[in-house]
């Protein structure tokens, strides 16, 4: 059950703390393992992806098996239901709306005679999209990988999922498929990553991978990052609900649940200056956590890392919230948009009774690969901006240029760099070739 | 001099390929080391952190000399002349001003009745710049990460920079200064890295770190990157010139060794279809290069890593320069504004003649914190959307829930989440309580 912290009593909780410890494993035998497998793939291309995928997963690829053909995607659809492929275009469409809206336009500035500068924005050119197997294999997650690269205009999006036997599930394919997603490789773990960051004769190099992995995955972008760019690290899942007294105690026990059930890892806290709604929440957990089939993962992880913490007030709540910088708020409170301001951070915002978190990670269209772990402090959730690049201009006449050459050759000089001094003085020299 | 490359005669040069291998040195030395510092200092804090200064800068810190005191940063003013003050404050307004425009505004958007969506758009708390010591301490480079952070709305700025026994530079300081910078640190290396990423009693822990550094620092970055964010690793400096035959041997010539003057690892190319402008620029930096203080280091330089590429034409000299995605283009052709959309890769991008790369290094408002070695395709050069982070907001009414809530639940339940369903369907169960 949740550990009840009564904050007036304790002043730094080792409950805090130990919340804040739970992302940062680091484990040398992982590091060397995914090492070897990265060199390996960068030597040696296809041969060690095969090679990997034989010893890890059982599965023989070749060259010819490794890309899923798309008659076989097509037959995906066959699996699966006709009101899920709806509900999957539905909330494709959703994810694309919001995300339009994301984009950022290049735009360029005249403020001097002879002065241009601007900022050009482009999309990647190659995005790869890490869609883990397993229990881990959520269809809602590669459309919101995907859509967003799509809406930045990403020209080629590949996805890389783990071989089985059975052939990879059909909601995954289908997903891929109604997102845009070009190619769909049957590789997993570091030697995907490997793949896809350094390229072999059968991926070609991309610019980025994003998607959720585990332990494996997750060391392996962190070592690629520079010969590609990466997503965030995916921790495990949080929420935060911040409640008073005309909250509903049983909606607060169902999304406290809906939370847990993901992993014994997973975090829910309440946060709440109301004993009875800690008591009535507690209460409603027990009558609905009965028929649960997931019951024993959300009893573990309301021990380990669930919480219900009593303050005096609710800006005390959201003081706390914003050090926790959870992945996932809810402000279950009577009037939640006056308090929009003081939330600092925070990955998602469901404001009110009626905006329950599931609401974010299916249908309204916000991306539901958030920031964990206290990492909203400094991350974003992806959005379009992930899959663009910008360049700056830089466009002045020579009239403008004469007008500062001094400046920058006095600068250049000062730091030692005397041949960028040079650089610009050349171009007003008396001399014939001037042009 | 000039490695000279003639496209024609060979079709993927081993140039090329050399240039690509730059940047990827990974040495396991380094990395134990610098994990030994980052441990250390995660368990022993300050004690750590003056234990290494003590013993890779001969310097004994203490808390009270760690930080930089208000009165020796007023009294660096002193010691650089008004007109460096002035120029200095000059380039910060300059900067300033780009940025400004980079700012992203918080939205929402109600499309459909009773749902409110919204990203919300917030600075970044702390920042932590580290600022290298010896030749690579340039106030240029203080100015260009503070004030984008400053444009962001960034809190608190804190500066790290390597202690020496006749006192941190002066301009550096001032720039710091200028720029409103809040604390400096006298602390370098791995050291500063740790000290910011995870906070000691003297530092408080950062969100971001930015700014240049040696390869410990770079190592401790990426060891770093999740306990906070970092910027990209900056690597050799580089440029690349692709100039028709109105271009001016003279200038090009000035501007490859201007870049080439950084280092001996940085990269100059020309890229032309013009034999003559080959011949000529040689000649020209023959000329040029006799009187400067660099010689030594501008020749080698070109020897490394320069090149004059000769090409059909300027469609497939910017074919190249996509490729090789370079941190400066610059377009010598004779209407380069016709060029703009072919240039796919590139950090910052000088238009025609009068737009010398030095412009962009300290003048024009620019950054010149630009992304190296290719990483143009994923990465752009510092703004202000580095300082900021995101927050989605999701907020629908009762009535517009209900219209989606079948579909959650069944996609929620499609997923195995069977509890996100249920938190969705409680809310409309026959209910007292409902409210």
């Amino acid at each position: 059950m949740l550990n009840i912290i009564d904050k007036s009593k304790i002043s730094e909780t080792d409950f805090l703390n130990k919340l804040k410890e739970r992302n940062q494993v680091e484990l040398d035998d992982i590091t060397n393992n995914v090492k070897v497998i990265l060199d390996d793939i960068k030597s040696n291309g296809d041969n060690a992806v095969f090679k990997y995928t034989e010893k890890f997963d059982n599965v023989k690829l070749t060259k010819n098996s490794i890309k899923i053909k798309k008659e076989d995607i097509l037959k995906a659809y066959d699996n699966i239901e006709d009101r899920y492929i709806e509900i999957l275009k539905k909330a494709k469409d959703n994810i694309y709306k919001f995300h339009k809206r994301q984009i950022t336009n290049s735009w360029i500035t005249n403020e001097n005679e002879g002065e241009t500068l601007g900022q050009i924005v482009r999309p990647l050119e190659r995005v790869g999209i890490y869609s883990p197997g397993g229990t881990a294999s959520y269809p809602s997650s590669v459309l919101m990988n995907a859509v967003t690269a799509k809406v930045a205009g990403v020209q080629k999006i590949i996805m890389f999922t783990p071989p089985k036997n059975e052939g990879v599930n059909s909601a995954i394919l289908v997903a891929a498929d109604i997102a845009g997603v070009d190619e769909i490789y049957c590789v997993g773990g570091a030697q995907a990553i490997g793949a896809m960051a350094f390229g072999t004769d059968s991926v070609e190099k991309v610019d980025k991978i994003v998607g959720p992995g585990n332990i494996y995955v997750n060391t392996a972008k962190r070592m690629v990052f520079g010969y590609c760019d990466i997503d965030m690290f995916a921790g495990p899942s949080e929420i935060l609900i911040i409640a008073d007294e005309t909250a509903n105690p049983k909606y607060i026990a169902a999304d406290l649940m809906a939370q847990a059930e993901h992993d014994v890892l997973s975090s829910s806290i309440l946060i709440t200056p109301s004993e009875k709604m800690v008591k009535e929440t507690l209460k409603e957990i027990k009558v609905q956590i009965k028929d649960k089939k997931r019951k024993d993962i959300i009893e573990k992880s309301f021990e380990n890392y669930g919480a219900a913490i009593i303050v005096k007030d609710i800006n005390e709540a959201i003081r706390i919230s914003n050090v926790i910088a959870p992945e996932h708020l809810e402000l279950c409170i009577e009037n939640p948009f006056e308090k929009l301001n003081s939330i600092k951070n925070a990955g998602a915002l469901f404001m009110g009774n009626y905006s329950p978190e599931p609401l974010g990670d299916y249908f309204a269209g916000t991306n539901h690969v958030i920031p964990t772990s206290g990492t909203a402090k400094f991350f974003s959730p992806l959005n379009v901006d992930d899959f663009v690049k910008k360049t700056s201009l830089i466009y002045y006449t020579k009239e403008a240029l004469n007008k500062v050459k001094s400046d920058i050759s006095y600068f250049a000089k000062k730091e030692g760099l005397d041949v960028h001094g040079d650089a610009v003085d050349i171009r007003f020299e008396e001399n014939k070739k001037n042009i």
